[in-house]
C-alpha cells in the first residue's frame, strides 16, 4: 500500500491511497497526508477511508507531509559515512532538527543563493503513525506508519561555521521528500533497503539500511525519551557514504545540477538545483 | 506596555495587555499570545484590541507563547560564558532549535527523570512580530515585537553524548518562558539589560545584554537568511557565565531545587525541579 499527497487539476491537493500499489490512487478525506494523520487517519484501515479513484492526470505527487510538527534527523548513522568523516562508531544517535519549512516536494527546484556549497545526503525517512513518549523498541516499531525518501541537502559552509550543524541544515525548501509513503508492512529496512543518490546521472551514494548503526525502531524509541512524537512527524535516518564533502577535492551541487534520490520500492526524487539572487541578503 | 497569557477562573486562558504596565490587564481577542500574533495582533495598536479589565484573580500568567512555529536558540553569545567553556569569540552565531513542546510556564514544575544532569541557562528571549526573510539589521530590529525571560535548561549529559546539543536541549516542558512579554519600546537590550539566575536563592548568573556578541537585530537578521521567521516565533539570545557545568566541581539542578530566572523590567520565572520516574524508559 502506498500513500501520497497529489496535486489536482484545480491546483488544490488531496491525500490519496494506492491500495494495491498498482497505480490506482483513491482520494482520502484530507487535503494532504499531514492533515490525514493529524486527524487520526493512521488508526483506521485505509480501505475504509478510500473514495473514488482519481484520474491519472490528477496523480501528481507533491510533498507528502507538508506540515510535520517535528522533523528529527540522525547524523552519522552508516558505518561507511562515519568513516569518511573520520569519526569512530557512535554509542548514541547524533540528532538535529529541521522545520516543516525546510521540506520541499519530490520534483521541486531547490533554490539557494549563489555562492553556497550545498551537498547531497540521500536518506530513508520514517513517518510516525502514533503518539510515542518513553517508548521501548517494540512500541516504537509498531508506531512506524510508513517510509519515504528524503535528501538532507546540507549547506556545508554554513553547517561548519559553528559547532552546531542546524544553520546548514534548515534552509527553507531544500530537503526534498517523497514521492510517496509506503506503508510499514511493505518495506523492511532491517532486512535491507538500498539508498541511492545520483548527481547529473552519476551515482554518488549507494548504502543499505541493514548497515544502520541505529535502526528505525531504536531511533524512534530514543527520541521519544525526551520529546513526544505525534502522527505525521518525520525521522530522517542518516546518510550513507559518498557525500560531496568526502570527495577529493570536495564537491558540491552546482547551479543547474540534477539531484536524484532513490529508494527502490518507494521511488525517486528529482530536484534541480537553482542558484538565485532572490534570497541574497 | 506588557502582554501575557493569563489563566482564567474557569481554567481557560486569554491573551491580555497591560497598557500602562500598572497591573491592569485587559482581555485581547485570542486565547493566548501565540494565537493573537498568528492572527495579526502585532499590526494593530494593542489599545484598539483591548477589552474589559480582568479581575486580579484572573491575572495569573502562564506560558505566554504556547505555540511558536520556531524557537531558535543562540549558544555562546556572552563573552564571559564563552570563556568559561574554554572557547574563542565566535565569528558567527551558534544556533540550535527547540520545539514549542520544550517550553513551559513561568511557575511550572520542571519534571525530568531522576539521574539526569539538568543545568541552568538564564536568557533574554525575543518575540518576533513580523515575517522576516533575508532581512537586514534595520528590518530585523523593527520586527522585534517584545522581550521575555527564558531559561534554556539543558540536560548536560545528553547534550554531550554527541556533537549536536539538540538532544540535551529539547526535553519536553523544561524551558520556562514568561512571565510576561514587554513591548519592544519598553526595553533596550543594546543599552543593557541584566539577566540573572538564582538556584535555591543563591545567585549563579548575572550578565548584561550589552555584552552580547550578536545582538537581537543581528540574530534575527542572520536567522532570516536561511528561514522565514513569523509573528510569534521566539529567539533565545544565549546565556551569560555562571552555569553549573562551569563550576568546580560541576553542579546541576537537584531534585527539589528552586530555579529563579530574572530580568528586571520583565519579571521572574520560579520553577521547581522535580525528578520523576514517570518518564523513565
Amino acid at each position: 500500500m502506498r500513500f501520497a499527497t497529489l496535486r489536482e487539476a484545480d491546483g488544490g491537493t488531496t491525500a490519496a491511497v494506492d491500495l494495491d500499489s498498482d497505480g490506482v490512487w483513491r482520494r482520502l478525506p484530507a487535503p494532504d497526508l499531514s492533515a490525514f494523520l493529524r486527524d487520526g487517519g493512521a488508526s483506521t484501515p485505509a480501505g475504509e477511508s478510500a473514495a473514488e479513484a482519481l484520474a491519472a492526470a490528477d496523480a501528481v505527487p507533491v510533498l507528502p507531509l507538508p506540515a510535520p510538527g517535528k522533523v528529527v534527523c540522525c547524523g552519522l548513522n552508516y558505518a561507511d559515512h562515519i568513516r569518511e568523516t573520520g569519526r569512530e562508531l557512535p554509542t548514541h544517535p547524533t540528532l538535529f532538527a529541521k522545520y516543516a519549512d525546510t521540506l520541499t516536494g519530490p520534483a521541486d527546484e531547490i533554490r539557494l543563493p549563489a555562492g553556497l556549497r550545498p551537498d547531497w545526503e540521500a536518506e530513508l525517512a520514517v513517518v510516525v503513525g502514533r503518539e510515542l513518549r518513553g517508548a521501548g523498541r517494540a512500541e516504537a516499531a509498531a508506531a512506524v506508519w510508513g517510509y519515504t525518501v528524503a535528501n538532507d541537502v546540507s549547506v556545508r559552509d554554513w553547517q561548519r561555521r559553528t559547532l552546531q550543524w542546524f544553520q546548514g541544515k534548515a534552509w527553507d525548501r531544500t530537503t526534498p521528500v517523497g514521492p510517496v509513503v509506503v506503508s510499514a508492512d511493505a518495506l523492511d529496512p532491517a532486512a535491507g533497503v538500498e539508498v541511492i543518490c545520483r548527481v547529473d546521472g552519476v551515482e554518488r551514494q549507494r548504502g543499505n539500511t541493514r548497515t544502520l548503526v541505529f535502526d528505525t525502531a531504536e531511533l524512534l524509541s530514543y527520541i521519544s525519551t525526551f520529546t513526544l512524537l505525534r502522527p505525521g512527524d518525520l525521522v530522517l535516518t542518516g546518510t550513507p557514504g559518498g557525500v560531496g564533502a568526502g570527495m577529493t577535492p570536495p564537491a558540491h551541487l552546482a547551479d543547474g545540477a540534477l539531484l536524484e534520490t532513490e529508494i527502490p520500492g518507494i521511488g525517486v526524487l528529482r530536484n534541480r538545483i537553482v542558484h538565485t539572487d532572490e534570497l541574497a541578503r
